[in-house]
């Protein structure tokens, strides 16, 4: 590997970052408040590593697969260390392994908390939390849609949305034009959603908190109660919309976006994926509400509201909360913790192992048991109309072991920590499917504070690795990247 | 599909029952006990339509892979509703639902059960209870040994342990040559199991309850407390190596048997399944063990009994017990729940995903892996140095998913029995991994009673599914095997 170009990056990145937190050091100066020089150490340390690593020479240019994934994973990785550093310094987080895991869930847009007592932080700690969400997802958008496809990654053409309209990367050819396209709607996005929460009541600090934590799916808030605390119908839709919104294939939007007819509106709600998403978002919000409807005590509007939101929340991988849902009935449960392995889609800020590969998996299994059937017929398995190639069905068949097999090996790990159950699954699913709560005592009124420190690194690198999906991290892992080219 | 010839097979089948259900019938009648009118009621059942069917003319001799995969589904189905009989005409199971679930329990060697008195019921009974185990492991055994083969199915090449030597297909070219050679492996080792534990104490009749339990891999006993009950060291230590050694490819002892000098023994532990199998075995004992050493108040012997007896219960997929292991920490029944999945090797009696497809797939992990590294690379996949080629890989893959997807969609279905989350979950790995019990109200000590007929039905369908390896059944519910042709 060309470590050279990789640290280039990583610099590159790191330098960013120092940048990005200065947004929290003016509400910290401005508040007065006591994390200011913790801040200015963070941004002084990021501001000069990144600077040292940004200007280093490198006599080669190009970026092959095995340097694109390795840069990833140590981006996301090393802007949870430095991003950890206002936490810590500050003493706000006394440990650093808290303050990490913290970070991590941030900018893996999770949202898995270890604070016991929120309202307490400081506006200036609590808004750089909240903005990690809105750079991760950005940072997301950007991995997922416009760099991975350079790297050439097989399963990533499926989360082009190729068939309603041409593919970013037939549109603009270059990545820095691609991205740009994301910012923008990603930023417009947000903005929209800030304006709705101050229409619809929030304090405007508490707007931008839950604009970034809704954008990014992350689920961040400055409540103890989430948006439980607001105890508004409103809020909560709007929430609600926000969540599924940015847990659609951002490749639609900017579909709608340049190409806004009503012929090609309705070609999106022809997308598969879409199709798959809605569907299974509509059908589980039924069968909760149906089988929440007597915790409400028959309260309809209470109800839905509460089942529409769970289900966004767990679907979007968001993870803001208005009701105990680790209360409600198993069947609920059971359909919650079921959606937070599938997720939203492909090219959104959402986790999960996203619907694009849950329907090529069961298209791919309908597939077998008709070849079984009739073996001499010849099939294709198509999404919107285009054939998918082997390759790329065998790599989703594999990224789905490898997401079980993760998630089963984090369980054994954590499961020394001798929490039950369903906590000790749960949370391991909450953290690699970049969730946020889970069920059990990491459900929506717990947190994960109480775990060990071997199950917060654990749990922090199960948030790295289903950011990521799964393999950047592993390559980073293995042993033969580290050899000389 | 030929619907006539598959008719003519599942009478043959239903005919063999009726003259097994005998040796159950002179027990009966020797005791003069209540169910002799019940057993003759069935026998003549079974055999009447049993002629009925198996004298179908049919003009087509060829098996294609459909009628062979639909028989063999409707093969176990109609046996487990012809079994059932006995119990249900009784009125020892006063619910059919039950009383198939218990059946169904037994041929597929799962041993979850519903009865809440055993020692209540009358020792005819016991016995075709526990009966049903052996036949179902005979069947398992021919199916994946000699049937599968010829039916073409993809991924059993594997299992035929190509590398010690030549497979059963080379060697004796008929059916039911290979059959009457895994009958007299099969019966000797029982009988072996019978001796031994006459030998250690054990009543007769109950040697042979548990030899049945322990050659089919099942796990019904006489007993409530299981093994638990004769409290012996020695009992439990043969149980132990009974349950190991019918967990292993019966491949394997057949070159044993057939080519039993040193060099082979030698090859035989070259064996990758087999090492997997062992080293899994081994690690987990030892972590289980060390895990559990202060349960047993530090007494050494008892912990490593007790450690060794659990994790060859579920490993084995059999399901006896001699502690509850559901009250043991929760770093240890991780361990089990992992191995439930895991299952034994392939090619014997033992459930789950067996080994062989777990270290295919990490091989294809791992080969992805390098892969993304050296893209140009060409590398292929082996087990005991002979390549694998991709259409098996790729049908291991997709077995996988659909394993994992059928456990989450029957969860789904049984959790509206508001069971807890673990019970719920550990109820559907024990039935399709045909273990027997799980965690919670359905450990150890526990049985499956106070589920709804919903989830019975559910439960009998996933010990169906896992048993036969998932492919038969679902080509038996699709739409398209029923046209004619």
């Amino acid at each position: 590997m060309n470590i050279k170009i990789v640290l280039k990056i990583v610099g590159t990145v790191l330098f960013w970052e120092s940048i990005l937190m200065m947004p929290s050091l003016i509400i910290s100066a401005v508040d007065g408040s006591y994390e200011v020089k913790a801040f200015i150490i963070a941004i002084l340390l990021c501001g000069i590593f990144g600077l040292l690593f940004k200007n280093i020479k490198t006599n080669e240019n190009e970026m092959r697969k095995r340097e694109g994934y390795a840069s990833v994973a140590l981006c996301w990785l090393v802007m949870s260390l430095a991003g950890a550093l206002p936490f810590y310094i500050s003493g706000s987080i006394p440990s650093y392994i808290d303050a990490l895991f913290e970070t991590a869930s941030g900018f893996t847009t999770t949202g898995s908390s270890i604070l016991t007592d929120i309202e307490g932080m400081p506006r200036g700690l609590l808004f750089w939390r909240s903005f990690t969400h809105w750079i991760g997802g950005m940072g997301v958008l950007v991995f997922t849609m416009a760099l991975a496809p350079l790297l050439g990654a097989r399963s990533v053409f499926l989360m082009r949305a190729e068939s309603p309209g041409p593919t970013f990367g037939k549109l603009v050819p270059k990545l820095s034009n691609s991205s740009k396209i994301l910012y923008i709607i990603y930023a417009s996005m947000t903005a929209a959603m800030v304006v709705l929460l101050v229409m619809a009541g929030m304090p405007v600090f508490d707007s931008f908190i839950h604009a970034f934590g809704t954008a990014g799916t992350g689920g961040f808030s400055n409540k103890a109660l989430s948006i439980g605390a607001y105890n508004s119908i409103l809020i909560n839709w709007i929430i609600i919309f926000g969540m599924l919104s940015f847990g659609v294939n951002f490749a639609l939007y900017y579909l709608l976006l340049t190409r806004g007819n009503f012929k090609n509106v309705f070609k999106i709600f022809k997308n598969e994926e879409f199709r798959l998403y809605s569907s299974y978002v509509l059908i589980s919000i039924f069968l909760v509400f149906l089988n929440v409807l007597h915790v409400f005590d028959y309260d309809i509007i209470k109800a839905l509201t509460h089942s529409a939101f769970a289900v966004s929340t767990v679907v979007s991988t968001t993870g803001y909360v208005t009701a105990d849902f680790n209360l409600w009935p198993m069947f609920s449960k059971a359909i919650l913790v079921t959606l937070m392995l599938f997720g939203a889609c492909a090219g959104s800020t959402g986790g999960g192992m996203k619907s694009i590969r849950i329907l090529v998996l069961f298209k791919t299994l309908i597939h077998e048991i008709k070849h079984t059937i009739h073996p001499n017929s010849v099939q294709t398995i198509r999404i919107d109309g285009k054939p998918v190639d082997d390759d790329t069905i065998k790599s989703i068949l594999i990224f789905f072991f490898a997401y079980v097999i993760i998630i089963i090996f984090a369980v054994l790990i954590v499961s020394l920590d001798n929490f039950d159950f369903q906590t000790s699954l749960t949370a391991v699913i909450a953290t690699i499917s970049n969730i946020g709560p889970g069920l059990g005592d990491v459900g929506p009124v717990g947190n994960f504070a109480d775990f060990s420190n071997i199950s917060k690194i654990v749990f922090t690198m199960c948030m790295i690795v289903g950011r990521l999906e799964i393999l950047p991290v592993l390559v980073l892992f293995s042993s033969s990247i580290w050899k000389k080219h």
